[in-house]
Formats: structure tokens, C-alpha cells, sequence
């Protein structure tokens, strides 16, 4: 291959640019050009898109969001709109392709190597929620995010002794609810994969209040239920009066943390290295501090499953 | 006087931790002792408090939040509750009491002068609503909080090229959202002092999209109305689909801004001096960057008003 | 005018670009091109320059640094290179020059003015060392680098129960380490505008000690002394050991405070007004709150006062 | 065991707290009480502690630095103060003790489990140097101050094109240099596990400057050489000007990362569970996201590996 392409796609998430980045410096130590496509699918349709030089990813590792734009682009789904990207693509003479996203941008992926265009995705999104991949690009970035926000939070929290309920993104995956749950000290986490209960929330609290304790932050994700549903069911349940923060975008920006750069860095390069070795279809994922890929087939087939040691763990820890 | 009182009443606001420390060590400075009341005025009215050494208020300057906790005390408007919690001074020898909180709770601090208990208020609260001072304890961070959300917002809403609107707080004033808006490049600002126009909103949007430029930010403040109520307005009015973000209570929090320390360690300072000199019902402030005493009841009186030319200038730079 | 040009010289600082983003936005505000002119005097020698429109001056309101490069530029003291430069101008048809710096890059702007090219300069220093207004652009932004850095470093302290000196930019100025010391809560600050006494050092850390208190950070102004001297001398002086931290040029970077943003783009915009009006050889500053203008030759002739009450405040309140 | 104590010893790293935190919350859980020790062994030696119950360990998780403590305490290696240690804490019924620190701090906990006092040993590092855990906490932290503070040397570097040397922590193990070089985009990183070659850094630089780039940031680990050596070297050798920036002591300190937090939590769990099963001996680790006890001897004899495929990453990835 002499030219391949990148595009990212879908939600964006920190890092992103750093994945982008890792792409161009590792095909151009392959002497192989690279082409961004801008505004994901779309763009790839109209072929639009522009060289990538070592100059151009120049100073945008730290930064948020993605200097190639994202969209979500429903008409891909068709034939006739994949066919008229590959012939744009072999135009502009490109080889290959890495989509940057989430498991939505892989199922174009996917079509476009049926169809015999050479692709692999690269894991970016915030939820976690990729089978396959221990982890995404975005998900330490927007931990952190929550994190601070919810130290924030706990400071007016405790000042006042207000309780509060916070919900955090994360599609149908719970990992960011509860690996924030865990780091912020959260004392109830209500996860997607985990059934509820109102009564063991609301004997927590209570608990808590008889040692003395007199807030509480409740962690909910919006795959469970919303905040304000929560503090109603609260309220009218136990006649707890709960402060409702919905974290919301912030959660998608911001510059990326070390762990997300390194791992943007990693997948980038990888995905590179299997388009070159004339392999197509194929996810690049992080297995036990590897970097693998797969047939890009199981992320659709697989479920991602958040780790529940930690859900266990953060009840023992919140008693 | 040899042994003062200090409390934090309404709203938490980052610096307030630090104004307490500057009360504790300017007192202790001048061989007086200060005593720390729980929970604002509920803890003055029963006597609930203790001495607070120089050891007692280490490491807390960086600190979010009160140490000291806070409440809203709607009880403390009647006068028998007012001449208990004197009673309860006079019993523990505290001669004098240092209020750090809003105007409503400065309603309290006057009460007590005008029945003879000498105090003085200090402005905390992150509206920066207060009369007679330029700034108020947590302006500052809070003003930092919410642009390093909306610096986060940017990311996504350019890489989807959407628009946002970004509720934040401020009660009736708009400073938060004049200063924030015009500090994130906001492309429309609407705040409690400026009527606003949707047209105007409208043709801003469609000005930059007309440029090229695909996604903008709204900053309302919670004073004008709700971030839904907006998205709403823009929706039927002109069809423009906008994304909503409440930033809530993170702006409470934080560690406290160095404009925030070195302002507390001013007016908790000042506010020793003045108990000291005798003087009673004052307010503490800054003007010109001088910190100044005034009488508490110009706060009742004269209304804030927020730096108009910051609005024009946001408008003529937003084009 | 209907063409002017902006550049940013000396030492960068945070708020440099909100200040050029403010230029170009209200030059156009009044239909007046602008071009950036890169690396500061040198590229004005050159005529090194490019138009910059609105879209060029998106998304960069909140990075540090420049975007249009900076750099000392010693030949430009030279009268040759100076008509070399407003020659380069004068074939580009721009009229006018915003220089953004300190003093140093002050003198190049009188000089052109002298010779009837109009300039105004705008104080972007992180030191806050220009006459004749109260704050410059990045000063605020360095504060707060500063002090998060010593609240990480006073962890370290606590916990070790370790004395720190730590030693902080300002050039002959003592306002970043005035500031951040009074905001950091340092047990002692040494600035060059007061003459400092080991002894008075030595019994602050005695004293604390005796009260049960481990740890000290004692700040100290580039314009002093080196931090490692401040260590050598208190070991030889009183036996005291303490931890060396230069924070060095992390200093200098980072994104804008909303202080500095909006001061930038005050700033900013005022200096097209002043050039719009006709006007040359005029310095623009913040004076109690307003935006002035004042001749560029103050500041030459007048010296930077630190705030020396603030310094008194400090004593007192790390008794 | 109805009493275990816990003790921070060494160099102090953040998310200490956080595990503090869970080994009381843990045992809690399961019924058992625990003591703080202050000062690590120098506080064993002497008895110096107290009870930790659920309110004192709120609202640390947050906190950088040790709430009980830390120091190095050199006749720890004495068998006679062990044994009067140990006499301590059987006058106070304490049964076990859950050491966190270093690799040096874990000789200590060796010594005492074979004099028959049960100790497992936690992994409280920022330089990731323990052997038989692929993470230490305090690590991830770390690496986030470092690239944060390179973020900021990075806008000064590229706005005046300058180069910098930066000096960071690791000991004699490079994983901070690692993985703070390759997330922050460094041209550059020296590591003591690969030899370095002045040529290569060199033609590093030459060959970005050739492309237009005129910046570069050489990362060093300390265990290499001191900043101001290789800036040396790089002058005398390629008359290559660099500043040098030595991070120093803010890489200890502030607020632990989430996934800090998360391993903190974890590893303080497991050594509770341990020390209640009557094992001793043992230290904590992840493998594989597993957390793991093996036997605390293993760390005295293997030796920490750093993971050298990110350091051919970052080779290709800086061409």
C-alpha cells in the first residue's frame, strides 16, 4: 500500500486526535501516505478529505475532540452510498482504511471490507462499551472528568449537607458509572448490568445518617434510568430530598489523559501495521497489555461486560 | 475584645475556607481568639461551635467548600432565635461574630447589630451579587469552572458541528454568564440585566453558519430562564436544534481560584479589624482594589449591577 | 484604516491568542482588515505575515502561547531595520500595528510610532511589571499554575513534613510570588521590592515547629535569588533543610484563566479603537476597572509597584 | 483478627489516601477495627496511633499526600526496634498490618512477618518500580502532572521554537520517562532499561527542523542523568541550545486519577482480605486486572521490567 485514509466517526472522544495522529506518524515511518477524511462517513461518500503530513498532526495529541469532525450518517447503511465511497477512495488512489469510533462506525467498516475495501476500526468512544477491548480511547479521559466534577460536587455536598444524584453518560454500559462510582467514593451505583434496589439505597443513606453522615452522592447511568427519575422515585419512596447534576457533555471533552494518549497512541500504530500486512475486517483492540486485533465480526456478535468485582467491591467499600 | 466568632451561611462558595483561616490567624495575629460555629446561623442559635487554633484551619485554603459547614436558617428571622444565639455568645465570652455568606445572610448579621451583638459580613457567594463590593468570594472559580466546561462542550460541538446552550447560575444577576460567555467565546450571551432578542440569537447563528462556522455556543444565565426553555424558544421559533448543558452545582466546588484566596485573606482580614475597632454592622468589600468597610444596611438598599460594557463588548466581538 | 496588522513579541504568555482573536474580531466589527504578522519583530523586518479573518481566530481563545509566534529580536533596536519593517508594511498596505508584549517589546513600538507608524502596544507578560496599567495578560493564569503546583508540592510536604523553597518567575517583579504565596498560604515570601532577613525566615519556620507544625514553603522571586541559594543559606545559617522546586517555564503555558480572557479581550479591543481613532505611540491598560489609554512613553519613564500591602497581609497572616 | 493498623512509609504517593480509605472501610465491612499509624515505622516503633473509624477516612479519597504520614526511618533495619514494635502493637491488640509504600518499605513488612507479626505489603509508588505488579499507586497520577506540565512547556516551546530538556522521576525505572514521552509527543525519551545515543537525539532534532519544525522536548528519567547534563552534552556535542525544566516534587502530589483510585481501592481491599485468611508475607499487585497476592520476597529478588515495546513506539511514532 502507498495511501491509505483515516476517518473518525460517531460520538467523539478524547483522544481521538491522538489516534489520528499515531496513524499518520506510523505510515509515514512506513514511507505510505495518509488521507483524512473529514466528517466520517459522509465525507468518505463524497470524498472529501486531505493529505495528512507529519506538520499537519503536529500539536493536536493533547487536544479534545477530533480535527477530522464526526457525524453519525445513517444513509451509510446502504449499498449504493458504500460503493460510491470505495470508487472515491480508489480515485484518490487509497488503499485502506482506519475508522476511528464507536461499534455504530464499525458496522460500516465492516460492510466496506465485505465489499472489498480493506478496513479496520479503531476502539474511540467514552462508554467502554466495545467487545473485544479491554478499553477505548476516551473512557480514562471522561473517568477523570467525572471524577472532578463529583469532588466538586461533594464539596457543596457536604457544606451543606445536601444528597445528590449524578448521571453520567455511557450508553447501555455501565463502566463509567461505576469505575467513577468507585473512584468518587459514591455511595450507591446504579449500573445497567446490575439490578437495583431502592431499599438498599435508601438503607445506605439512612446508615450513613445514623453514624452521622449526613450526605450522600448516588451515581446513576443514563442506561438505568435519568437523574430526575431517580430523585422522584427517592422522594416518593422514602421522602429522601435529593440535588440532581446531570454531568452531560463535558463528559465527551477535554484534553485526554496520559493513560488515553498512550492507548490512542498504541491502537493508531496498530491498525496501521495490520492494513499494511494486507489484512482487512479486523478490530485492534488491548487485551492484558497487548495490543491484539480480531475479526471485527465479534464486536457485533460478542457484548462488552463491565467488570463486576468492582461493583462488589464499591458496596463493601460504601457500607 | 479577646474572643471573636466566626460562621458561613448560605450557599457554599470556594475561598470560604480561606476567608475562615484569614479570620483565624488575623485575630490570632492581634492575641484573640476565635471561635468556629457549626452549620451558620441554626449553630449560632444553640451555641454549637468551637475554638479554632492556628493548627485548626491548616491546610484548608485550597480547599472547596466550608469547613464550618453551612445552612439556610429561615427561623433565624425572628427576633427570639436572634437574642438566644446572643445569649449563647455571651455565655461562651464571644464578644463579637464575623458573617461570611450572601445578602441574605447579611439580613442576619444586621439583626444582630441593631440588638447590640457587633458584627460584620464578609461576601461569599459565587453570583457576586453583593453591593458595595466589586467581587465576592467564588466569582472567580466558578467563573473558571464553568470555561473549562464550556472549553469541553467546544471540543464536541465542533467535532459534530453542533450548537449548545449552557445554563449557568447566578440567581438574578448575570455576571457569571456576561464574564464565562464573553471568556469562552460564547456567540450570544443572555443575562437578567439586557433584554434579549431570539432574532438576534437566531441571525448569529446563521451569520457564522453562513461563514462556514457549524456549531455555536449560548450561555443563559438561570436568572433569564432555563437552558430547556431556550432550546425550546430556538427550536419553534427558527428551527434551530440546540443541545443542552445545566452546569449545576459543579460551580459551587472546587479548589479555590488564587484571585479567590488572596480576595478571602483581604476581606476575612479587614473584617477582624473592624470587630477590633469596635465598629459593628459593616460590610466588607473591594473597591479599586482597595478592601473597604461600609454600612451593612447600603446592601439592602442599592442594588448590584453588572459591568454593562462587558456585554457590548461581547456582542461586538461575537459578529 | 482599512488594513492593520497585529504581532506578539518578548516572552509568550497565557492570553496572547485571546487578545490577537479579540483584535481581528473587532477590527472586523468595523470592516478593517487584519494580518498577522509572525515571530514578532523579526517577521515585521520581513514582511512574514498572512491575513487573518474569522474563522483563523476560532477555537483559539482558549490555548496558551501564540499562534503567531514569538521571539527576541535584538537588530530591531537598529533604525535601519525599523524603516526596513514599516517600508515591508507600507507595500502591504497596513497602517497600523498592535504589538502584543512587555516592555522590551514596548520600545519597538515607540520607535515605530516616532518615525509615524502608528502603534500601540497591549501587556502580555506573565510578570505583571508594566507601568501604568494594574494587570497584564497572563499574570492571572501564571497565579493559578503556581499555586496548584505548590498545593501538589505542600502534599508532599504534609506528609513528609519536609520544608520546601520554591522559586518563581517575575523577573525584577515579586507580584507572581506576592500573590501566590499570600494565595498558597507560605510561611515566607521573598520579593525583590522588600528586603528580606533570614532571621525573620528562620523564626517563622522556628515558630511554626514549636506549635507542632512540621513543614514550611517559603517562596522566593526570580529577582531575589535562586531557590537553590535561598536553600544553601538557610543550611548554613540556622541548619534548616529543605526541598528545592524551580517551577520554571510551565509558568509560561497553559490554557488562559477567564480573568486573563477577558482582560485579553478588553485589551485587545480597545487598541483597534485607539488606532481606529487615529492615535499612535499609546500603551493600553486596566485602571480601576476601565480600559485606558496612555502615552506608550509612561512606560519607560514610570516603574512597576508591586502591592505592598499585600505583603504586610502575608506577614501577618503566616504568624 | 479483631484489630489490624495500617502505616504509609517512604516516599509519598497520591491515592495513599484512597487506600487507607478501603483498608478501613474493608476490614469494616468485615467487622474488624483498625488503627492508623503515624509516620510510618518510626510511629510503629513507638506506638503512635489511633483508631480510624468510617468518618475519619471521609473525604480523603480525593486528597493527594498521607493523612497518617510518612518518613523513612533507617533504624527500621534493626532488629531490636522491630521487636519493640511489634510489642506495641500487641500491648494495643493489634494482629496484622497492612503496609503501604516502596519497595524499601517492604523490607520492613518482610522482616516483621518473619519475626511472626502477619504484614502484606501495598504498592504506594509514583515511580511503578515494584516487581510482580504491573501498576503502582500513584503511577497514573504521576504520568497526568507530567504530561500536563509538558502541555504547558509545549506552548512556550512551540511559540518561540525553542527545545527543552525535561527532567522527571522513575528512580532507576523509566516508566514515567515512558509513558509520559509517548502521551505527550515527545521527540525524545531516555530511559535507564535502553541505552541512549546522542546521535540519534540529534538527528531527531535536525531532521524536525529540516521538516519546519523548529521545537523539540527531550524527556529524561533521573535514573539516566540530571536535565542540565544531557542539555550540557546536547550544547557540546551538536551546539544544540535547550532549556531545562526539572518537574521535581509536584509529581508526588495532588488529587489521585480515577483509575489511581480504582487500583487504591482494590489493592487496599485485598490486603485486608489477606491479613483476615492469616496469611502474612504477602504483597498486593494487579495482573491482568486481577488483583493478586504472591509472596513479598519475590520483590527483593526479581526486578521491575519497564515495557519496551512503548519505547519502539515511541521511536517510530517521533520520526
Amino acid at each position: 500500500m502507498k495511501r491509505i485514509a483515516v476517518l473518525t466517526s460517531g460520538g467523539d472522544s478524547p483522544g481521538m486526535n491522538a489516534a489520528i495522529r499515531a496513524v499518520v506518524r506510523k505510515a509515514s515511518y512506513h514511507g505510505v501516505e495518509v488521507m483524512g477524511i473529514f466528517h466520517g462517513y459522509e465525507g468518505f461518500i463524497e470524498g472529501r478529505m486531505e493529505l495528512l503530513d507529519l506538520g499537519s498532526v503536529g500539536g493536536i495529541i493533547q487536544r479534545g475532540g477530533t480535527k477530522l469532525f464526526s457525524s453519525r450518517c445513517p444513509q451509510f447503511k446502504e449499498d449504493r452510498y458504500q460503493y460510491q465511497g470505495i470508487e472515491k477512495m480508489r480515485e484518490a488512489n487509497v488503499e485502506g482504511l482506519v475508522v476511528i469510533g464507536g461499534d455504530g462506525s464499525y458496522r460500516g467498516a465492516h460492510a466496506l471490507s465485505q465489499k472489498g475495501f480493506p478496513c479496520v476500526g479503531v476502539p474511540g468512544t467514552i462508554d467502554n462499551d466495545i467487545p473485544g477491548t479491554e478499553y477505548t480511547i476516551g473512557f480514562d479521559t471522561a473517568l477523570n472528568t467525572v471524577i472532578e466534577s463529583i469532588d466538586k460536587i461533594r464539596d457543596t455536598a457536604t457544606s451543606h449537607e445536601n444528597s445528590f444524584v449524578v448521571e453520567v453518560m455511557g450508553r447501555d454500559a455501565g463502566d463509567i458509572a461505576l469505575w467513577a462510582g468507585l473512584a468518587a467514593g459514591a455511595e450507591s451505583i446504579l449500573i445497567p448490568e446490575e439490578s437495583y434496589n431502592i431499599d438498599d439505597i435508601v438503607n445506605r443513606i439512612k446508615r450513613g445518617e445514623a453514624r452521622g453522615k449526613k450526605h450522600s452522592i448516588i451515581i446513576v447511568a443514563e442506561g438505568v434510568m435519568s437523574g430526575s427519575e431517580l430523585a422522584k422515585i427517592l422522594k416518593e419512596k422514602a421522602n429522601i430530598i435529593t440535588r440532581v447534576s446531570v454531568l452531560g457533555h463535558i463528559q465527551r471533552g477535554g484534553s485526554p489523559s496520559a493513560r488515553d494518549r498512550v492507548l490512542a497512541g498504541r491502537l493508531g500504530a496498530k491498525a496501521v501495521e495490520v492494513l499494511l500486512e494486507g489484512r482487512s475486517g479486523r478490530a485492534i483492540g488491548i487485551n492484558n497489555h497487548q495490543i491484539i486485533d480480531y475479526d471485527i465480526e465479534e464486536v457485533f456478535i460478542n457484548k462488552h461486560k463491565a467488570d463486576v468485582t468492582l461493583y462488589t467491591l464499591s458496596k463493601e467499600l460504601s457500607i
